[in-house]
């Protein structure tokens, strides 16, 4: 693997240190750090669960902050778990987007909430 | 908000293009991105389900690919929340990171998995 | 534990015929079985990832289908944890449905979007 | 439909009573409803997230608690999401039971972990 770009390796580095200070490598397989994960992405959907859309407007000062905490648990274990298994990120999201591009294509898709569902369905 | 670092404001900007040529911002309300986010990061979550660990050795092709993907569709999604609620996630990051080493002190959780559920539980 | 009632007891067997006749029990560790119901609960989630509320006039076959057999997963996972673990699943969310009757007092929460949103904060 | 299996029904009661006087019919849209299990079903897997296999053993008398709260508020989300979405939770169980039956051929799969997750792969 490359390295990954600039401000993920900074990250990357930071949480290194923080888990061999603590020698919590042995707890870090990729499955659990998938399943931490996982864990931490629904706590940022927690913070949305009642409100209408989630909208900067419907969230209060408690809110804010518990959403940019959340983020930043989900962004960590997944540059753990990049670390692990030496997947590019900045590379992937690009790969990706390009899949979906051709898999969604605009004169298919262009503002329609229903075809989208569709699309997705054969996903599966 | 500050500009995010480099390579975050290259994907957000491929992201951003992705969705106006779609006319799918009417959809990505942050509540949706953040159900679409954690139902990604379950996709991710599936691929390790059975297999013991899900060390590199555990993964054959086929895995490899799914992981890469999922990560991406993870990192995507919380690019694209990032943005609607202008949180800058490199920061984000390195404040939770600071938080955690505050909270989990060295001298009293290392290597001991017993402690770091019990702190763990303490945060619900 | 006291048997399970009728209808779980009918089910719970079912599932305890399907894992033994394909010698599954080995892969069914409580931790893997929450995260299968974790995974099965996200595709599930799926459905309505992208419809404006879910209600029935917005699913079309396809997605009741898809809704029944996610829901079904869901149960029957959560069955087999309740059996591995002992728990009481009919004497379970009578507990919690008079805990959460004390934790949401009437008076305090009636109607109000805010204040249940509130209160599953401080939960957390 | 025909009306759930007796203690489902029962369960099923007290939750419509619960909703009922606190006017929160509102917010309980099959979307809201599958978000909150899914997020419930994490909060059930967090209990696992570090232990080895999460075997009665290895849990101790808050962890055991936790468990079953959780199992609880996973089943009492179902039972509402079955309600309004009018499924007959014990008869998908069991259709879904057979249909698995069907996918996963005991002389094709038996002990075999790694077909089991291959067959899973197929799904998606």
């Amino acid at each position: 693997m490359t390295e990954p770009a600039d401000s993920y390796r900074e990250t990357r580095n930071a949480l290194r240190h923080f888990v061999a200070e603590r020698d919590w490598a042995q707890f870090h397989t990729p499955k659990n750090l998938a399943m931490a994960l996982s864990v931490e992405a629904a706590e940022l959907l927690e913070v949305f669960q009642w409100l209408p859309t989630g909208s900067p407007a419907e969230l209060n000062d408690e809110a804010r902050i518990a959403v940019r905490h959340e983020m930043a648990d989900v962004m960590n274990y997944l540059i753990m778990l990049a670390d692990q298994l030496e997947v590019d990120l900045v590379a992937a999201c690009k790969e990706k987007i390009a899949i979906n591009a051709l898999k969604y294509p605009v004169s298919q898709v262009r503002g329609d909430a229903r075809k989208y569902s569709d699309y997705d369905k054969q996903k599966n």
